[in-house]
């Protein structure tokens, strides 16, 4: 047995996690207005992603890597909470840019609220993440409340430079990438507000040192690379119970992950083209029911009208072209068919080993830590590289 | 002619305004990262609504409260261009929300781009606007700059809260709404990072005393209301190439204003139920370039191969049935017939008359200010007083 995995041993990850999340939860209901004339059209939405049912990663290695360093936990509780805040508005906003439907087991806010209320129930939680940073001058000396904003304003621009670039990405159809451009794209995009901007913090307000903090961030770029490829995978081998997410979401998205970059660099010049024609079609739009009930009785209603004569050949023809068109989202069959693909070039294994490979580069460095004493907060950092690549959801 | 008149005397104030911006937009162009690898993705359009030809009022009252109050410019203008970023970043997602065609003259950033990318876009304004209110504390002293980011967190939760309010009545259709239920919402979206937070942070940077950010803060609300009432106006009566936005664009989103609502106290029964079935349909959807509009297109196809011969009367029937059950959305029909009752009803003169009552009561508290000497810059906000009630967009 590895000295990694001894360190690993014993230690309740579920129970460590599920022990933050929770004080966290308490953090962030401290945080929202009470009795405010707000409450019902802003602060009970505000509250709808946070409370349901989640890993709680973010703040656990908040927590684990300011105890790790001998940081006090009450020190580090409200800034894990604003990462939290941070984390919920990210994914909010992520939900109508891709138009997702579910998220955690349930409609997304977008899909129960509409996309206007949605984007300012984001708007309205970063703004709330504010005040609990500036209390941190109280609560902590003013260096460290300065250098925790600090990494919060990095963090936030680099989610949305990971964020431009992929939706660039996306909008121009581009698949001509290389694993590194997607892994770059990742580190910024969710590597820094899940994995660096959290150790980085905890670490902080244990008052370490340049280097440590140098230290904990290639740690937090390998170990978040590694969890987002097996996000990744867990989207296209999950079942939908599981997952909390819908089945193969991100190719209904046409979303750019190592797999499907994997797998159309190993297709023939004929199946890239008809990937690519696929992944360039929308997916059907389940947003709006008015407008789909529109296509649907029209696709009834012409022909009943050729039928019966009150229409001729060239009316039928441009009408059906029309709905031809405009329809042209991506089918069932489609997404089957990538996923044949995906399947047959063994793709999903090709990404749960540049995971593993990335984990264990994580592992290797946190071994070598010696400035970093064993303890249980430790043993939950150890735990944490092999949980983000064998977890199942 | 009164005190205050003569006060606002021999003032250029679009000159003042010109120059405020101008400094503040090269504070923005400084503060956007250069040569990052999201320049073109991201940054080029986070340039974009700024630089279209706008008031620059909010970093002219900035300037000008800090000002009249005896605070340097220099120490006044990151925290200006910090106001002209949220404002713009308001502007992006407030587009999204209400699906705006048109912002200053130009396409909205969301019918340019997308849905996702404007969203996103706003986010990283956001994030970009953290980083200036950080650098304050060494600018300024520590003291000054803590009040100033909490002026801030105040603002942006502030405007979520007002936005939100409107959502909901939006959504629910509410519009047993009294003037008072209108202002106060106002208030919170619009007066408080237009006028109250610009206004309150140039004296922050001045060092004045609560008694003094008091007596700005009654003043900003009254001049706030003032200036939204005359936006409410603006859209209602301006022809587009003067107003920068829609004609009307508000009857088509269905927006409340005080026109608005006192059209519909003052109708009988039938024309408010007529009225109220008009604006809880929506408006026609032009929103999504990529997202094809098939009502959109039904409508262009339908007349034309009417006209061309190839389909008859029953047919044409039908299928303008079919849009109208099915897309229920405003036609330019209703929006004249609502235009037409705001204009019976004498509904502007009404809202006109609130907006001068608001901007009466702000000149008349300047007017009692013996503590802020006689400058250019209480020059400038003296005639602020007219210009928000007078001006033509």
């Amino acid at each position: 047995m590895s000295a990694a995995r001894r360190d690993a041993e014993g230690v309740d990850l579920a129970k460590y996690l599920a022990e933050c999340r929770a004080m966290v939860l308490d953090e962030i209901r401290a945080m929202v207005p009470q009795g405010s004339r707000a409450s019902r059209v802003l602060y009970d939405l505000m509250l709808d992603y946070p409370m349901r049912d989640a890993k709680g990663l973010r703040p656990a290695l908040c927590v684990a890597a300011c105890r790790a360093l001998g940081g006090p936990l009450e020190g580090a509780l409200p800034s894990a909470a604003v990462l939290e805040l941070y984390h919920n508005a990210f994914l909010i906003h992520d939900d109508v840019e891709d138009r997702s439907e579910k998220r955690r087991d349930a409609l997304t806010l977008q899909r129960l609220h509409g996309v206007p209320i949605a984007v300012n129930v984001g708007d309205a939680m970063l703004a709330l993440a504010l005040q609990p940073l500036l209390d941190n001058m109280h609560r902590l000396d003013m260096g460290r409340a300065l250098r925790i904003l600090e990494t919060v304003a990095v963090m936030a621009r680099e989610s949305a430079e990971g964020q431009a670039v992929e939706l660039d990405w996306v909008r121009h159809a581009r698949w001509d990438l290389t694993d590194d451009d997607y892994l770059a794209m990742v580190d910024q995009k969710t590597g820094w507000y899940s994995f660096i901007a959290p150790m980085r913090i905890g670490a902080i307000v244990a008052g370490a040192s340049a280097e440590v903090l140098a230290a904990l961030h290639d740690f937090a770029v390998a170990l978040g690379a590694a969890f987002q490829i097996q996000d990744d995978v867990l989207n296209l081998q999950g079942r939908e119970a599981d997952y909390g997410k819908e089945i193969a979401g991100d190719l209904w998205e046409g979303k750019h992950t190592l797999i499907l970059l994997h797998a159309l660099r190993s297709m023939d010049a004929a199946e890239r083209e008809r990937a690519l024609e696929i992944l360039d079609r929308p997916r059907p739009d389940t947003v709006d029911p008015a407008r789909d009930d529109l296509a649907g009785r029209l696709r009834r209603i012409v022909p009943a009208l050729a039928e019966e004569g009150h229409l001729d050949a060239t009316a039928r023809q441009r009408l059906d072209a029309l709905l031809a068109d405009v329809t042209r989202t991506k089918t069932r069959d489609d997404v089957e068919w990538l996923l044949s693909q995906i399947d047959r070039h063994d793709s999903l294994n090709y990404a749960r080993e540049v995971a593993r490979a990335r984990a264990s580069a994580a592992g290797a460095m946190l071994s070598s830590w010696s400035w970093m004493k064993p303890s249980v907060h430790r043993a939950v950092l150890q735990s944490l590289v092999d949980y983000v690549v064998e977890r199942e959801r």
